[in-house]
């Protein structure tokens, strides 16, 4: 085995899910995952946890979505066999929204680890969206009682996520594990900084002046609000690995900006958005690719139009954009805004803010002619943070 | 997809466990079972079930236990680290005996699937029998628990499987479903004229004269006991696919039986056993392979030394040994003996049988030149039931 293995296990187990002797841990392990989950088990024998695994095959999952599909057709040839008068192939399966056994694991469960990491990322890509919105609105209480435990979501490196990545296998090894094996600690202490500025802070303000693509110009505020150092642990309220990203919840946004790295909106390729802003609202939006993908989320709900957060990619061990969230928004030089559901972690206690459906990234290259100013003082400059060797004033 | 894969999981789902709309149904999927549970997956689909996916791996559970055998040593190295005297390459790790996830899981299923098949019949080979023991003793609720689900055990065919067999992968997928793919009305309704035969009778004799084989000549009480028509159906407190056998819980025997089938106990292979019987206990026996494994067997306590079981195997689409009890004790043509543990459901309400840490099954081919009386009464003959064309009164 691989020692990164091992120590990709250790990081997960120690630093991001703090196991300790007597914890239920439920671990899920993907199908191309294996060799992660052994490792995983491993260290979970060794401090004295209890384990149970689940497998967390996108395969499986499709078939059962597509044979729910078939048997509220009956046959699933798209006749009406029932005779209910309802377009057969349009029926959409319902599914019990108290699932008796999930609900049990997580209730009983301390820790969760998710270990993502298949044989392909287009594995469901023929299950109707109908049936999707149908099984994740019946798994609302089962993933409320999961965001109860101790979780924390990884991948492992498969050759799936390097095809889509655009690397090579190993390339692609080499990448997860710059991103994963950390010195989480020293990053953790630098991220603090950059939490204690956004947290005395009342505005941000967001600046690029490129040759090669449209000037942003943004500012927001954050007056009242928490950021959070997502330093890839659960005592840090941060539950992926990797993380590095520092990351607050907005409001009243105005100004223009622009987003230059790719993303992906429902299996489409979304590139070059622009957003312009006006009283906290997107008025006006582009997109040089995938325009379509990016109205129908800004058209989800009143909250979709205004930003959930801001997000700060201080993870230098991240240096390319490989298509996965996980790794994009944590990119060291980049700075992100979601528009869509803010996180509770960034309000006053009982206070809820911008409320959605979605939750979308968007992020963009700052490493060149940028500036962010919090409160009017340059807080970083072409990608370098004011207490970095470098720092221009 | 193979088409017999969608065909075994439309047995396993609907006659094995009779799932219905609603139900809670649990999956363990073994290493290389995917596509058979793929197709599991589709039907419980289909059938208006929810699912949960357990991953079944021999591989994570062997790094579990050697991580747990690591953490009681320290640091895995055979040194007393923690000073506490006790040699550490000897130390047995202990397991939460209330394992708080696994009870739950199996507490709120309806149904519990386990669908064997790995990479490696022999991939926990290097785990203490010390660590086994202490763990299974720990599992002891949810065993129960889960016994008390309408669980059935299969297996998918695979390379590791086919290995164990001394088969090719082709040879060994035919088998398997020649044997899973069976009439199962059918045999359940000729299996039914052995139970009634062995309810009503009082005394079993079973006779073989081979020229190449020590003789048989063995009889046994089953007054008072219910034989169980094991139809690979929880409808008939059958929990095994395949299935194909007639069961009771002997007592009182006397005579010589001699057991031609190879079998494998604690990884020995043992062949050509001969056990004598006085009074229902084993006074005498040998093996030409594997005497000591045998032996061990005899003397665990004093219900190793009764039959806890006579089974008539009558699945004819089981031809040949492969190694495996799942299959091997179904085979037409060969009755099994267990010493051991005898199971409740052939006893009298709230009597117990012969008790025992074991249950050790030992098969005789009774294709030629063998009879099996009840009651004086011939039932069958050289393999040859009473109610088949061809058997000679």
């Amino acid at each position: 085995m691989d020692e990164r293995v091992r120590e990709h296990a250790e990081v997960l187990v120690d630093w991001s899910a703090r196991v300790e002797a007597g914890d239920d841990v439920v671990v899920s392990v993907a199908e191309a995952a294996h060799e992660l989950g052994v490792a995983v088990a491993e260290a979970l024998g060794e401090r004295g946890a209890t384990v149970t695994t689940l497998y967390g095959s996108d395969e499986l999952s499709r078939a059962y979505l597509k044979g729910a599909e078939a048997g509220v057709d009956g046959n699933g040839d798209g006749d009406d066999d029932n005779g209910d008068g309802a377009a057969a192939d349009n029926a959409v399966p319902t599914f019990d929204d108290d699932p008796a056994v999930d609900r049990a694991i997580f209730e009983a469960a301390d820790v969760y680890l998710r270990i993502g990491g298949g044989r392909n990322t287009t594995a469901t890509a023929d299950v109707s969206s109908e049936t999707r919105q149908a099984y994740a609105k019946a798994r609302k209480g089962v993933r409320e009682a999961r965001m109860d435990t101790d979780w924390v979501s990884t991948v492992h490196p498969t050759r799936s996520l390097a095809q889509q990545a655009g690397m090579a296998y190993e390339e692609y090894q080499d990448f997860v594990y710059d991103a994963v094996l950390r010195d989480w600690e020293a990053l953790a202490d630098e991220m603090a900084q950059m939490k204690a500025v956004l947290d005395a802070g009342e505005e941000v303000r967001i600046v690029t002046e490129r040759d090669d693509a449209p000037d942003t110009d943004v500012t927001m505020s954050i007056a009242g609000r928490t950021a959070v150092n997502s330093a890839a642990s659960v005592a840090y309220d941060s539950h992926n690995l990797p993380s590095g990203e520092v990351f607050t919840a907005p409001y009243d946004t105005e100004g223009e900006a622009f987003f230059d790295v790719p993303m992906t909106i429902d299996a489409t390729r979304v590139r070059d958005v622009r957003l312009v802003f006006e009283a906290g609202e997107v008025v006006d939006f582009s997109a040089e690719t995938g325009e379509e993908a990016l109205a129908s989320v800004l058209d989800t709900d009143a909250g979709a139009r205004r930003l959930g957060e801001l997000g700060i990619g201080m993870n230098r061990g991240i240096d390319r954009f490989t298509d996965s969230i996980l790794f994009d928004e944590k990119m060291g030089d980049t700075v992100h805004m979601a528009v869509g559901r803010a996180y509770d972690a960034c309000l006053p206690d009982g206070e809820s803010g911008n409320d959605s459906a979605v939750h979308v990234d968007m992020i963009s290259d700052v490493s060149e002619r940028s500036r962010m100013e919090v409160d009017g003082e340059v807080v970083q400059r072409n990608g370098t943070f004011r207490w970095e060797a470098g720092f221009e004033e």
